[in-house]
């Protein structure tokens, strides 16, 4: 398997003292502020706390500014670091007719000649919208259509 | 939308005191015993324990066998119990050729002329393994084969 | 205490069968749709598959339609349904001026002459990213003025 | 199996604009006024907020007070309320003697003649902080003599 | 305490786009493949979408099998890998007769002269079945005998 | 922003055979044996088993003893550990004097003249219920005063 090794960082911290509603804004800032993942898991403190574990994954250049926006925009006065490696297959996009338009179709050779298919969620969504149907077909017609240009040929 | 009604029984305990190694064989015994549907729910209950929330769906007939499946099997001394409906859509099953060999495909007109299809988990798990291969490629197979059926002709 | 109460309807159904990033646009679409409230739950069902609870609760005028966007955009084939009774407590809005402009702040009487006091998330969002602010000094700053008004005079 | 049968009323609430921490003494403080349980689940609200759906299970005269301290003590504006039935099982109290001291135990008569046994889990934390014993040890001693005062004679 | 130390190796990713009855399966395929355990974890991703983070513990020589079966067996295109110590305990297996035939119980001495006492899962499922008995019955008997035998001579 | 930072070790392990309510009284003594913060993460694990892991977050001299409090605590055979880094704001305390009497606040710098508040949870508490006030109330009041110190004169 031709995997691809990189040096992370993973960046954590718990916050049991500030609403959740305020956490809805700040995945997506970290996404737009170089995170390459972003996410929460609800967690269990002392004292019967109810609290989330906020997680972002980043190249190490950019951990001090996703530090700087959890410290900004979160009431944590302390976040955990970690290096991890991260593995992942080398990926490419191909591009399919389907009658919802043109689908992109994020591929990934998982074996020889063997390959992931994933249509891109934003096209599906787009195309979902544009013809009042749901994700899931248009999800259908993008997977029957890759499936057909990866097994005739 | 062609919705059925059914008048079913929601079943539901809170589960502290017991390991969760216990509930493992629980949810199939649930579903054996003529549970329509059963799944647990993770709490937090008094006094800082983590804790889950078993819940089974059923025909009102059926309720007294699993409140006495919930008595017998777990530490729980008091199940709550309450009358829901269910809307259901009508459902019929396909069966299409892949190159993995026959799927069931479930289809659920949700509206006029559009299918909802959800290929048998069970008969894609035995062709995935019977074939080496992941169920991702057998759903994509037996979805494009659904997709075909439904779009032509 | 003064509580209002109406008879609304809960919807219910689980999910193990699609992926999460399908369920991402939908709960704004049942917003949208008129529902009052609209969440998930994460859940462990049979053959140890992790899943999510839907729910939505409305008024029994608008349960048709989310039970229709249900079915439409999820893999679901059944959804349940209860009557529940919601007690609220009336609500009046209050408009203060504070150093990163004015902020609505919702009040509600929970006691003769004590007052909750929330700041519309929405204006303290959009005060925030205008001034640059952290949510935090947003919201400190009126409540800090509602705490005035409510306490002087 | 002799099933008891109450109805009892179950109230929810969801809340994601209050920190964590000030839920921490609220499931103590719904025991304390009267709930036979209470508990919360950690939820995803709209707009990506994590929140937790808090819940108190109580005979029917109780349900305003508790009420109450839901709208008094959380930022909540609205409550749900359901009536369930609660199905149990009659128990009594059996004394046991360990070698940490007189455990009591909780009996319940699943079957005929089949007996659940529950060590009463704050006598039990006694014991084992009275003799600096893990408190899985004085589970089996406790259940070790009831299985025994069950099984001979 | 006479802790054993080994350095292993913590596999970890965050599933968002495949269904969670395709994860039923992969626990398991994970311990076959030599995890030492293998886990999942619901957390919250971007765009408001439900997911699941997947993690495996396993030694450094199995750690590229097992991304193997994550990359084929998801739709994950990238796991993380960081490097844990272990500490553990020595153990030992004990078998001890019960009314429901014999159990091994599994013992781990915490502190000098002092044992936990864990029975093994699968002989009390079995024996539970045998004898039509709830498995707390079952465990209950293994350890009054466990305690006897640890406590006695 | 000028962060601190230490390397700390954080301690792990997963639980599926001890009943929840054995935790209840755990995540505290961690804390009173040192431990700079410990939670509990609902998780899923093989054989459809509900679970919890549990961490601890801790100074490397403290590590041994809380990885004993562990093993004579839980049912655990097997703790996983980990060096992190943890970056943390400086912070110092100010005392406010509110309509409840005077209550803590913690203030850290994140950027240069702008400060994070947090009112001392016990504080609050306490003067919440010496007032039979709400926590919202208090933790508004002392909010508005650090406000009015903070950006005045």
């Amino acid at each position: 398997m031709p995997e691809q090794i990189e040096t992370l960082i993973l960046l954590e911290t718990n916050i049991d003292d500030m609403p959740g509603e305020w956490l809805g804004p700040l995945l997506e800032q970290l996404m737009n502020a170089g995170a390459l993942d972003a996410w929460s898991t609800p967690i269990q403190m002392k004292k019967n706390r109810p609290a989330v574990q906020l997680s972002a994954l980043c190249e190490a250049e950019k951990a001090p500014e996703l530090r700087a926006l959890l410290f900004v925009h979160t009431s944590t006065l302390g976040v955990r670091q970690q290096e991890v490696q991260r593995y992942s297959l080398p990926r490419r996009i191909e591009r399919v007719e389907t009658r919802f338009g043109p689908i992109r179709v994020k591929l990934a050779e998982y074996a020889p000649a063997r390959w992931k298919a994933a249509p891109e969620f934003e096209d599906c969504l787009a195309a979902a919208r544009a013809h009042g149907a749901p994700l899931a077909e248009v999800y259908r017609a993008a997977l029957a259509r890759i499936d057909f240009v990866m097994n005739s040929g």
